[in-house]
């Protein structure tokens, strides 16, 4: 591992930091909500460290896969901490885990939030707040699309973005312009829903932070209730709508884009994706409608797909207080927050690629027990899958559940009740917000013990960067040569 | 498949089972609970229909693996329905699914129970309900040392009993040598365990039933209050130390028996399996002693001790409530009832070497990233496990998980709330017996909606097969050339 040219990286990347740290200050400044200076002073901390690391380590080697690893890993950290500063500075949050906290469920675009009182926060941190899920976003849309295949993580090569045009003579097509490109695509689809929701009645402010929170599948709202704040079913259908994009393979996108529709519904993920969208839709809406929750079917579809798109992409928006659905419902629920979103989208969750390989190897093992002597390959989109990728799969989805299974132990042990310390984590660990119990749809984080919260920041980091990046650092053969 | 040749021998075991019902006919003379015509009525009706499938059902050709399946699979299940018969003739238990659920829970080891009123049967039931489990045992055993090595399931090749002396030369070893042996083992401990029950103060009659359920890890006992009734320590020692003896290999305790006691302690499983359980008594007694539940150090480790083996062992039986523990030793309990007893014991669950390969596997991915090159394979014991096997054992696992959340969500469909019908599920799944929420330690499986117990009969035929034995049977090439 090499420490120094890692850190010199790392020292890049809070001069980025740095940089974003000025954008809320129009906010500021237009509201007078007072707090520009904690900006200011947040980025200057940026710059210094930032500068003089990049400044003193200085590194002639070439970035290898380890550095890659360290990188990605400390990365995340370092901007889950020094993204806290205006937090801390400005008194908001007095607490520097509960900061932490809030950053780290930012850039991790989880949306889980230690905060009582959003409404009262500044505007300006408000936007900072929505901005760090939108930065979070686009980190992890070139991260699964063009780093973790490089990696090698967790089966991630099956969904490696293939950049059409000048570069693909190239033989290795560079991070940069395939990171351009998705980017485009975010970009746009954020601008889009801003203008569709300034359309439904939401100030510019609110449209912005809302549609950052939804491109990222995030989840923060400016509002304490959520998306329901606004109690409109256009506001609802457009974010539903932006959600589920959300959640699918930003490449699939580009292909739209580039007018290859053909393209896009041909992806057998995708395909999976949407169904399962539906299905839960239409068995929840059958249930609620049985129970009496929603007695109109307008009102049954319009809280029910909410629901259900927020939950299976990761989002964590809120419209209705799932926990009081039927046992049904919610259960189907907690099982789509273990699915959720496509590889390649913003969506946290194990992914929909890896559950259809899973059960596609259960079938095929199933089916080698009937006729020993016959190949039958698991195929993804008529493609055979290598058998190597198959058991990094295979190997991704045990060790979710073994950190889903330990992370929820340590949080229970802090002090939390069964169903609220195992929704907690699983609503860290698939990026997704709000979990069940002590921690549902209508609370938040905050009365979780400081132990609890350090457990469920690792929760939030593992899970964003597929588990196999920051796992690597705890082997002792990582770092020496 | 050849379903005459299925049905032949299926008649066979009902001429078997037949004979097993005269064993309770002693103790209903003895006892004079008047309803030993219950038995002979039963019997008759076994040695009726098996006769008749035994003698029309003729077929010249050979066994093979097809059939294999469907023997084991639906002899379990016929064993079930036939083997309920007594309880429905005797008016003990007057609805004909209960009474199926009562005694798949016995034939598969399970222990579950839909009785509110135990010491209200006759004993001869009683009896036979004991003997059902200890039959269980006996075919579990073979089946999971002998038969499903030999059919691939779930990886089980890596357990075949290797059967030393005479046959080790022959090169198909034969079934019913490999089973003899065992069933020498399982019998010696058995009649161990009832003399040192009856020196403890047991009736003859307690002890045996006591024994039986115990060595098959079963956990059907003749008190409503399970061990808990006797209130003493000597007992509860006697009954953890044969639950922890049950669910160790018992190819294994054969060696023992051979005066290979290092081969014994030789094997990883068994030393990961013993290392679980006392780590985990630890733990729980850390925070039953901090939580105020237990205060002498002797009492803590008793009640702690036991409910640890029973539920690791898949044995079920209770001496206390442990829904009132505090939360950590709850969740514990939980993730030992998925992981089981160990490959070739008569415990349930995904079993020790499985969890202990995913977790080398997992280990394994993570080491590859750091080193590409480098090659490691997944070990046990020193020797390297096929890639085919570890593919297997990571298909079981995928479905293990899976087939619990589709059981969890068909129960909760049914009308159960969400820990109750996961825990009832896990409990059936992993052929444990009490669960969680309203099917606790404490409670029974009498109110469960008919829905949810024809659910839970299935849980209980899929996971003491090994999930795939009975999984084929649904593949339609299954029953065509």
């Amino acid at each position: 591992m090499n420490l120094i040219l890692t850190l010199r990286i790392l020292g890049s990347l809070l001069l980025f930091l740095g940089a974003a740290l000025f954008t809320p200050l129009p906010f500021s400044f237009y509201y007078g909500d007072g707090v520009w200076s904690t900006f200011i002073l947040s980025a200057v901390i940026c710059f210094v460290v930032g500068g003089l690391l990049f400044r003193f380590c200085n590194s002639p080697k070439e970035l290898t896969v380890r550095e890659g690893f360290a990188v990605v890993s400390f990365g995340w950290t370092i901007f889950a901490v020094f993204g806290a500063l205006p937090y801390l500075l400005s008194g908001a949050i007095s607490s520097p885990l509960d900061a932490i906290f809030e950053t780290m469920s930012g850039f991790t675009t989880t949306g889980s939030t230690i905060l009582t009182e959003i409404e009262a926060l500044p505007q300006s941190l408000l936007f900072w707040r929505s901005l760090t899920q939108w930065l979070g976003g686009m980190g992890i849309i070139v991260l699964s699309l063009a780093i973790l295949p490089m990696l090698g993580v967790g089966g991630m090569q099956l969904f490696k973005a293939e950049v059409p045009g000048p570069t693909a003579d190239r033989l290795k097509p560079r991070i940069q312009d395939t990171a351009k490109m998705l980017w485009g695509v975010y970009f746009l689809l954020t601008m889009v829903e801003t203008l569709l929701l300034m359309f439904g009645g939401m100030s510019f402010f609110d449209a912005l932070c809302h549609s950052f929170a939804t491109l990222a599948t995030g989840g923060f709202s400016t509002q304490n209730s959520s998306i329901g704040a606004y109690d409109s079913s256009y506001i609802d259908g457009v974010v539903t709508l932006f959600m589920v994009l959300a959640g699918v393979n930003f490449a699939l996108h580009f292909q739209i884009l580039r007018g290859k529709a053909r393209e896009f519904f041909r992806s057998e993920e995708l395909r999976v994706y949407l169904g399962i969208i539906l299905v839960a839709t239409v068995i929840i809406m059958i249930f609620n409608g049985v129970g009496g929750v929603y007695r109109p079917f307008g009102e049954n579809l319009r809280y029910s797909i909410f629901q259900v798109s927020s939950i299976m992409t990761t989002t964590g928006f809120g419209t209705a207080d799932f926990e009081l659905w039927p046992v049904l419902p919610q259960y189907l629920l907690v099982l789509l927050m273990f699915i959720g979103g496509c590889a390649g989208s913003t969506g946290g969750g194990m992914k929909v690629a890896r559950i259809l390989l899973l059960f596609k190897h259960a079938q095929v093992q199933v089916f080698r027990l009937i006729h020993p002597r016959a190949i039958r390959l698991v195929k993804l989109g008529n493609r055979p899958v290598d058998k190597d990728v198959l058991q990094s799969i295979l190997g991704f989805f045990a060790l979710f559940i073994g950190v889903f299974v330990v992370g929820s132990l340590l949080v229970a042990a802090s002090g939390m009740d069964l169903v609220s310390a195992g929704g907690a984590v699983v609503a860290c660990l698939s990026n997704i917000g709000p979990g069940l119990g002590s921690v549902g749809p209508v609370d938040n984080f905050a009365h979780v013990p400081g132990f609890g919260k350090a457990v469920l920041i690792i929760c939030m980091l593992m899970g964003r960067l597929e588990l196999f990046t920051v796992l690597v650092l705890f082997f002792p053969s990582f770092w020496h040569k």
